[in-house]
C-alpha cells in the first residue's frame, strides 16, 4: 500500500508553547497514529533564523529541545521521519531552483509579508531571508514530495503560494511533482494568559512542557473574570481565560464543577486555578520526564536526530534526482 | 608562506566568448601563474540558471564546456581549484545565512537590478533568484574566505554590496571574515562584430574557441569602415572593428602592415580579414584541440571536475565551520 505523504514543520523560535501543540503537534501525533500516511515532521531552524538571526546561538539548543518535545508528546521516530531542516541541505538546492521561477510580484503580494513590513523594518527583519520564506517553505514540502499538509483553516492561504510555485515548476518542466493539498485540522482558539489572543509577541503564552514551578506561576498569572473582584461575587466562566484552559485540560466532571462553582461563587478563583494546575501538571508529567530524559542523554538524542536526518536526506536526495531529471540539470 | 586567496567565477550562459577571455579568464591565468595567490575559479551555474531557467537542460553541458575551456586556455587544475558552483552545496548554506542579515533595501538599490527591472519583466526573469544574486555572489566569495576578487574598474560597484554584507556579518557575530578587495585587471573594450559594444543580447560576439568554419564566418561578418565602399577607397583603421581585433590577436608587424595598407588602399578588407583569421586561428588552434580532447574524453573531464569540486568543498566546509562557530549555530 502506498501511503500519501504528509509533510509539516514547526518554526524554531524557542520552547514549544501550547499553541504549537493544539495547532500543530497534537495533529501530527494523530496523523502518525492513524497509520494512513508516511509522515515527515521537521524542526525548521532556517525559518527560525529569519527573525532570530541576531541571537543565532539560541537556534541550536531550541532545535534540540523541539525534537525532544516532539518525541515527549508522542511523535515516534520509528513511525515518522523527524528531521532538522538545516541538516538536510537538499532543501536549499530545491529552494534555489524554485527561486528562479518565482516572480517577485508573487512574493510582494504575500499578506504575511505585506502586512508585516512596518514591524519587520522596526525589528530589523525586513531582510531577504524573511521575504524569501514562502519559497523555502515550498521547497520544504516539495523535497519530500509532500501531498498533504496539515494546516488550520486560517493558514490555508500560506499553502496557496506553494501550490502556485509547484504548478509553475510542473508547467515549465512538464513535470508531475505533487501539488500539496491542505489537510484541515482542528485548531482551537487559545486564550492568552492575559485573556488576549495568545501570541509570542504579547508574551502571554503557556509553555507546552513547563517545569512545575513555571506552570504554577503561569496559572496564577491567568486573568480571571473581573466581576469576581471579591470571593463572594459570582462569575461567568465564558469570559475567564482559566475556563478556556479547563476546556483543554480538564475532565467533563471537573469542568462542570468549575462552571457551577464560578457561577454560584461556590469556589474562589484560587480553587479553580489550583484544580487547573493539578490537571495540566498531571498531563504534562510524563512528557516532562521524557523530555528531560532525552535532554539529559545528549548521545541518545543526537543519535535519534542523526538517524531522522539521514532518513530525511535519503528521501530528499531521491526527490532532487527526480527534479533534476525533469529539468535535465 | 600564506598566500592571499583569490576567488572569481564566470556565470554559465553558454560557450565563452572573447569578452569572457579578455575580461576574466586571461586575468585568471595570469594570477595563477604569478604564483602569489591561492586561486579558486568557478563555473557559476546557479547564476546562469537565474536567467536560463527555462532552458535548464543547457546549463550542464555549458558548464562542462566552460571547465574544458578554462583548462584549454591555461588554467591548471594542479595550480588552481576549479569548481562547479552547484556541486558545492555549502555556497547555498552560507547564502541562507547571509540572506537573513541582508536588508531588502540594499538589494532594491543595486543598480544592475534597478536598471534591468523592465527588461527582466519582459524576459520573465523578474524573479527571486535574480533579485537575490548579490547575496549568492557574496556567499561565493566568502565561502572560500576570498580576499581578492579580480574585477574590471567598471565592476567595482558589484563588489561593494558583498563587502557591506560581510561587514554586517562581522559586526553581528564579532567575526573576522575577510572583506574582499578588488584586484583591478585590464579589461580592454572589445568591439562587437557589428562595431557596436560587444554584448550577448546583440548577438555580435566572437566565440573564444570557435571551430575554423565558425571563426571564418564571424570574421567575414565583421563590419568595416564604410568609407571603403570600393577596394580603391582608403580607410581609417580606428573606426573599423576588424582593426580592434587585430590589436588583440596580431603581431606589431602585422598591425603595421594592416594600418598602412588600409590608409593607402594598398590592401582590401578581404586581405585584412584573411590575415586576422589566420592569426586568431593560429592562437586558437592549441586550445581548440585541448578543449576537444577534454570534451571527447568525458571520463577524464569528469574526474578533473570531481577532484576540483572535492577540493573546493573541503575548503568550503572549513569556512562553514568557522562561520557557524562565530554564530554559535
Amino acid at each position: 500500500m502506498i501511503r500519501p505523504r504528509v509533510m509539516a514543520g514547526v518554526r524554531v523560535t524557542g520552547p514549544l508553547h501550547i499553541g504549537n501543540y493544539w495547532g500543530a503537534l497534537s495533529n501530527f501525533v494523530k496523523l502518525q497514529n492513524e497509520g494512513q500516511y508516511t509522515c515527515f515532521f521537521g524542526a525548521m531552524d532556517w525559518h527560525g533564523m529569519t527573525t532570530a538571526y541576531k541571537n543565532s546561538q539560541e537556534i541550536a539548543p531550541w532545535t534540540r529541545e523541539m525534537i525532544a518535545e516532539f518525541i515527549a508528546w508522542g511523535l515516534d521516530p520509528e513511525k515518522s521521519t523527524l528531521f532538522v531542516q538545516s541538516q538536510v541541505p537538499e532543501h536549499l538546492e530545491l529552494f534555489m531552483i524554485l527561486a528562479n521561477l518565482t516572480p517577485m510580484g508573487w512574493l510582494e503580494r504575500v499578506t504575511t509579508w505585506k502586512d508585516a513590513e512596518e514591524e519587520a523594518r522596526q525589528s530589523d527583519t525586513h531582510n531577504l531571508g524573511r521575504f524569501a520564506y514562502p519559497v523555502l517553505q515550498t521547497a520544504d514540502i516539495m523535497i519530500y514530495r509532500g501531498e498533504k499538509v496539515p494546516v488550520g483553516r486560517d493558514q490555508v492561504a500560506h499553502l496557496e503560494i506553494s501550490r502556485e510555485i509547484i504548478r509553475r515548476f510542473n508547467h515549465l518542466y512538464k513535470a508531475k511533482m505533487p501539488e500539496p493539498v491542505p489537510l484541515f485540522t482542528e485548531t482551537p482558539i487559545l486564550p492568552g494568559l492575559d485573556g488576549r489572543k495568545m501570541s509570542k509577541s504579547y508574551n502571554n503564552f503557556l509553555l507546552l512542557t513547563p517545569e512545575e514551578k513555571a506552570l504554577k506561576k503561569s496559572v496564577n498569572s491567568m486573568v480571571t473574570d473581573p466581576a469576581r473582584a471579591l470571593r463572594e461575587n459570582p462569575g461567568t466562566p465564558e469570559v475567564c481565560s482559566v475556563h478556556g484552559y479547563h476546556k483543554l485540560y480538564s475532565s467533563a466532571e471537573d469542568i462542570k464543577w468549575v462552571e457551577h462553582g464560578c457561577r454560584t461563587a461556590g469556589i474562589g478563583c484560587g480553587d479553580c486555578k489550583a484544580r487547573l494546575f493539578n490537571n495540566i501538571d498531571a498531563i504534562t508529567k510524563e512528557p516532562r520526564e521524557k523530555k528531560k530524559e532525552l535532554l539529559n542523554n545528549p548521545k541518545l538524542l543526537d543519535s535519534i536526530i542523526s538517524a531522522g536526518c539521514a532518513q530525511a536526506r535519503s528521501e530528499a536526495k531521491k526527490t532532487l534526482e527526480i527534479v533534476r531529471s525533469y529539468m535535465k540539470f
